[in-house]
């Protein structure tokens, strides 16, 4: 263990070989899904949506999954998945350059990697995430999402349910969709709707410009949808990209889809979103410290901000 | 409101002239705590550790406080106070170059600053803190931590203080000193004691090489230290950033106070402790997604490095 193996930090990582683009295909793991966009011109190969296992994993598929004491600690084995899905055949290209139809596959693969996770029945949560720009975390700079299958539900997330549940036991409606109504008649912090899905500011986001891009109708599982609604998605997400790459010229962002429990039941309480939040600030000993977070920007600015710059 | 008002970043913001610097008291806030240490040299001016108010307070003192509703959410006016403490007269100066005495001094007034804030009935907890190298979130090198009170507990501390007392709930011991006693005997995760303190790398750390500096025997709140008590915790302090310097190469670093409720009593449940967090790596999608973080670096590792490497 050197100093160095710890510095990677604002590195800009990127080879002269990719071994995300086409023909790099035997230097990943072996394929768990590729899919290809119904619009696809015929010179980008066999696929234009392409998942497969993180070749350095946080967790792996193999092993006994075992809970265990140790002292005063709980340990549990790091049983899970890491994959990657990268987003494009084009090496420069972004998620917000993509088609309506390529884009609406990039979900589909979303959804299919959690429908097919959730076969395995030690896993407890499926995050999908994404890490664009080296300052946002990204060590590859093709085009890529990534999927981190676990054992347990991570706290923050059983604490969002429980709010939402607790808020339904109280007025036997969603919070989110509570949300929703209260955002789409106050217009203050809405950037932007379609027929299905609403691109807002939140009230009180933890740093500037964050974004949800939530269903207006109730649907507590992302993983719940439909062919016929991938495009809607797709527009109102390209649409939240394209606005903060002219506003904040390109910025490194990551998101996370918040979705209901894996292999759940529909719920009337919870409600998916997902959260993209440009990477502008640096957690400091304040954030560390009480999981508040400092910010400078008002939603209010930002939604104002976001409505008239033009994607 | 232009992109570059959120574009600080990974800038090296260095003035020529510090505002922190002997000589500069003009250029700041009037102030609230000069002391001086007891070795100080005749050469080093009126004082060797400064407080005063930010002069970009995230809060202000000022004011009513106020807690409305808007729709569905919740709004507390931003009563609080925001402060420096500058660390030392020297300009280059890191906190870890500092002799005992004075590092002492930099902990008093950390106490003073706590019980000061405490007598303003309004304010719910005060937050001590440091941001050191731009890469943890300094805009201004010169040395110095920052005082955060606030109107409301903040999630986590309020969390955290739940599971300490749900702990001592069902076995009637606390859970800091069940633990500090496991990492005595087992050894595998401690770094250093001296008579007071110990300095371990904790179980399941968010991120590489974070480090907790804790008292040995029971105590809930940091502002109830003793004068002769200051030496033994700025040697536990000065050897952790020692280490740190020596085996990561000077990182930019974050701390964070943990310590019991303000104004509240010894609590049996409750116990402070100072936590050190290099910056090594970025929180990305699936840390904003889920509350929990990566972390490839076990802190039986980060310990067994630290042990080894001379302060």
């Amino acid at each position: 263990m050197r100093p160095s193996d710890f510095t990677p930090r604002f590195s800009k990582t990127e080879a002269s070989f990719c071994p995300f683009c086409p023909g790099s295909e035997d230097a990943t793991p072996p394929e768990l899904l590729a899919l290809r966009a119904p619009d696809a011109p015929a010179d980008v190969g066999r696929w234009t949506v392409r998942a497969f296992p993180n070749r350095f994993p946080a967790l792996r598929v193999e092993g006994e999954l075992e809970r265990t004491a140790e002292g005063p600690y709980d340990r549990v084995s790091g049983i899970g998945a890491h994959e990657v899905i990268v987003e494009t055949v084009r090496h420069d290209e972004t998620l917000a350059d993509l088609g309506l139809p390529a884009l609406g596959e990039v979900l589909w693969a979303w959804r299919e990697r959690i429908l097919d996770l959730g076969r395995d029945l030690r896993l407890a949560h499926v995050q999908i995430f994404k890490n664009h720009g080296p300052e946002a975390g990204a060590t590859i700079l093709h085009e890529h999402s990534q999927v981190i299958a676990l054992p347990v539900v991570p706290r923050d997330v059983a604490l969002e349910r429980e709010e939402q549940q607790a808020w339904f036991g109280r007025k036997e409606r969603c919070l989110t969709c509570d949300i929703v109504r209260h955002e789409r008649r106050d217009g203050e912090r809405l950037v932007f709707e379609n027929a299905r899905y609403a691109v807002l500011c939140p009230w009180a986001p933890l740093s500037p410009f964050v974004l949800w891009i939530v269903p207006k109708g109730h649907s507590s599982h992302f993983e719940a949808i439909e062919r016929h609604e991938l495009e809607s998605l797709a527009e109102a997400l390209r649409l939240a990209l394209r606005k903060l790459d002219k506003a904040l010229e390109r910025p490194a962002y990551n998101f996370a889809l918040h979705s209901g429990p894996l292999r759940g039941a529909a719920s009337p309480s919870l409600h998916w979103r997902l959260e993209v939040a440009p990477t502008l600030t640096v957690p400091g000993g304040f954030e560390r410290g009480t999981g508040s977070w400092l910010n400078s920007t008002p939603p209010e600015e930002a939604a104002a901000f976001l409505r008239k710059v033009r994607e």
